[in-house]
């Protein structure tokens, strides 16, 4: 719990959403490897600049390697290392927890929005 | 995967340090309660805007609940509900699994940045 733990550096970057989807869409194909545009439409929503910015935070982590072929134009390819593959178990569980959750959240946020807090604040 | 489910944008929230550390917390009291001075100082690092940020999100979410005792100044209480504290078995798992492999990454982060890459950019 130490402030300077750069384990909560590592908690941000696992946790953001894009982080485990791409984890997950990589876990799916393991231990086979998806080029960059494969990725791009296995994850409906996500930028090119942030899935490029996703997976090199993977990389540099040591959770995914990049593989370039020297065609014309480089093929460039992407799969979990083992230590992206042990972090698929952790993060699905995480998932797996948001969706089963998810209606009563939307029920507690719709009702919080209705009744302004009374009370002061914290 | 759906870009407007909305599970994405609670996995975000859930997903950071921050909620991580404070549920954490909320947790190791559980079912008892804690003032919010009381969590400030278990959750080293952070701030009181950021802590009254992250209580407000765990609340608006139905995560933890706020009990103000109406005493001059007024005492500001909160604990996890069970939906929280079902939450903090797959966080759990997440920062054990941060914790475990931190150092490897660490050094894989080193390593990364000393060879820069080669090949073009994905």
């Amino acid at each position: 719990m130490d402030p300077r733990c750069p384990t909560r550096g590592l908690l941000e970057r696992i946790g953001t959403r894009w982080t485990s989807m791409t984890v997950k869409v990589l876990a799916e194909q393991a231990p086979g490897e998806l080029r960059f545009a494969e990725l791009r439409r296995r994850v409906p929503g996500i930028s090119q600049k942030m899935l490029s910015v996703t997976l090199h935070a993977l990389v540099r982590d040591g959770l995914a390697s990049r593989r370039v072929e020297p065609t014309v134009p480089p093929a460039v390819h992407y799969r979990l290392t083992a230590l992206g593959l042990s972090l698929e178990e952790p993060l699905a569980a995480l998932r797996a927890w948001a969706e089963t959750h998810m209606p009563q959240i939307d029920r507690n946020n719709r009702l919080a929005d209705r009744h302004t807090p009374d009370g002061p604040p914290a």
